[in-house]
């Protein structure tokens, strides 16, 4: 066992990165007598598993020879048969497992079927990488919830705009390009009916070199408000637009937006606003295992007092602009208390370009 | 040349923060046959130099040695005879210097003495290391203005209290006690009357190792609202406090001010307010060379728009707390538009426990 062969499976399932939703991101690694013989990865949703792409790749005999896979070999038919058939089947001696599949459902059941065919298993080989990794993959196939990241661009002041409203640029281009990969990565982006009213943005993945993938936009606009002309009712993307709104929306400004081509989820009024679990409920339903909120400071707190959001990314610029009105990027009515304040933890810090990125995972209540 | 004993010069210097003020930390490192064989440090101001220590503590004979210091030794006589003239009379053979002295009236005289002398002389070795050590001393040497620390703590969020005013604690414990070094390794420390009323702080340092030096204590306080119970002007403490007041401010209280024993120091009102930039120059002929300003967002703001605060060291606890009407670092009424922010560099960062602390310099207008 040798943990580069591992970390060679992690870079590889990389590649399948904004790819593979909903599915995860695995790769797979056959060595023998210590040399790699055949690697693949998932490449997209729907298409053959890391394991298989391993094989077509494999550029002699794999009798005898070890494989690397970051997550567990699945052992059910699916949209592909099960790899643990082909890998049983192609006569693999030894199988490293990065991670356990964490469905529930499934978990175990291809190490299971491995063994019984008198396949040697190791698990757990970089397992916390392959968690992070996975993390989208982990929450949706355990929950049925998306993902969500949040993500706010501030000053070293915590402000993510001037008194006067003007937001234009906080952070510089290295960090406004990191997040068009964030977006790339994720299935679905959401945004306020304030930020559409401000600053009508197109919420598309712009990536010099990818094409594809613009994620699902979601507008939460309880009283659909959204202007018709609004720039997400009206690009030509890959992907649609959700208005949620609330039962208290007016019929015939739904129909109408129905009628541009937006989808429109209806969700009862919790205090006037979109349930947003019930939302991420009904996201899920479709599919939309993750999602970028790109929020203003309202549906930030609003997502974070729901408990909707899983993880949060937050630029600071090397700037100061003050200003005792000036937005920060949770606002609503906050934490009377300090013991009442949402706890973060894993944090972890990258630099783009001047700017500070830092990320932070949400402490859930017991955990 | 070897850049490891200026390394250990750097070293020998920082074991005098807090005690050398305004003098600069100064190492120096004799070197014989590839061994130490002396070294020392400024301990404390008005003691002797850095040099001067090295050579007490020399355990073998110094000739033709080769000398390491982080400054450019003194020419001049000042509390202590020059140094220059000790080194040449010890027939030091090379002086291997890390800066030279800041200070334009004397700056290149020692090193000018020493080659008069027939001694080699090298310059800006480890020399960035060197200025950022001594940052306060240059700032101080070359303007007389004190070197002006703005510290704060904040939510990940940009917030320093909740909407209902609570800030105890926002970071935790290991920063608080970093907060407490800085405070040692100043002269002075600032606040507004606002921080006052609300905590009634006590501004002193509480380290376990160090029995010495509380800095000056500065209260901005232009209408001499301070009550005479206030911590401040009753505590023992080897340092004084000054109550900063415009010509406004009411003559009696001012004297009863100072009958408590605190000095009144009195500006022209500008715009209602002290006027900072005049209360920098009046405490830089005070000797005192440097500043933790530990203000609430409005002093904050005023002390940044003044153009006296010359790095900032924020501290953010891995929480959120939300609030539109929660206070942030920096209030006031703000830039109006992000290309008048104030711009920072050289950020940098640190971690104390769970939070982490970004340290930068306001980059100056033209610089």
């Amino acid at each position: 066992m040798n943990i580069d062969y591992m970390s060679r499976a992690l870079e590889l399932a990389k590649e399948g990165i904004g790819y593979t939703n909903p599915n995860p991101l695995v790769g797979a690694v056959i060595v023998k007598d210590n040399r790699i013989i055949g690697e693949g990865y998932h490449k997209v949703y729907g298409s053959h598993h890391a394991e298989i792409n391993a094989f077509l790749n494999a550029n002699e005999d794999v009798k005898d020879a070890t494989m690397y896979i970051n997550l567990e070999p699945c052992s059910h038919h699916g949209k592909t048969p099960p790899c643990t058939k082909t890998i049983i089947e192609k006569g693999i001696k030894k199988v490293i497992i990065g991670l356990k599949d964490p469905n529930p459902i499934v978990s175990g059941r291809g190490v299971q079927t491995l063994e019984e065919a008198g396949i040697e298993v190791v698990i757990g080989i970089l397992e916390e990488e392959g968690k992070k990794l996975n993390e989208i993959f982990i929450k949706y196939i355990t929950t049925k919830f998306p993902f969500v990241i949040m993500k706010t661009a501030m000053t070293l002041d915590g402000k993510i705009a001037t008194y006067t409203n003007e937001s234009k640029w906080i952070t510089g281009e290295l960090s406004r390009k990191y997040v068009h990969e964030l977006r790339h990565r994720v299935t679905g982006i959401m945004v306020g009916i304030g930020t559409v009213l401000a600053d009508d943005p197109s919420l598309t993945t712009r990536l010099e070199d990818s094409k594809c993938c613009d994620p699902i936009r979601i507008i939460v606009d309880s009283s659909a408000q959204i202007p018709l002309e609004a720039k997400v009712l009206n690009l030509e993307s890959d992907a649609g637009t959700i208005i949620a709104v609330t039962e208290k929306a007016n019929k015939e400004k739904i129909k109408m937006l129905e009628k541009k081509g937006a989808e429109v989820i209806v969700t009862p009024s919790k205090e006037g606003r979109v349930d947003l679990s019930l939302l991420m409920k009904k996201l899920g339903k479709r599919n939309i295992d993750s999602i970028l909120l790109e929020g203003g400071s309202e549906l930030n707190y609003a997502a974070l007092e729901e408990g909707i959001v899983d993880k949060v990314n937050v630029f600071i610029a090397p700037k100061i602009i003050g200003g005792n009105t000036a937005k920060t990027p949770i606002g609503g009515q906050g934490k009377a208390y300090i013991r009442e304040a949402i706890e973060l933890e894993r944090l972890d810090f990258h630099r783009f370009g001047e700017d500070i990125m830092v990320e932070a995972y949400i402490r859930k209540k017991g955990g």
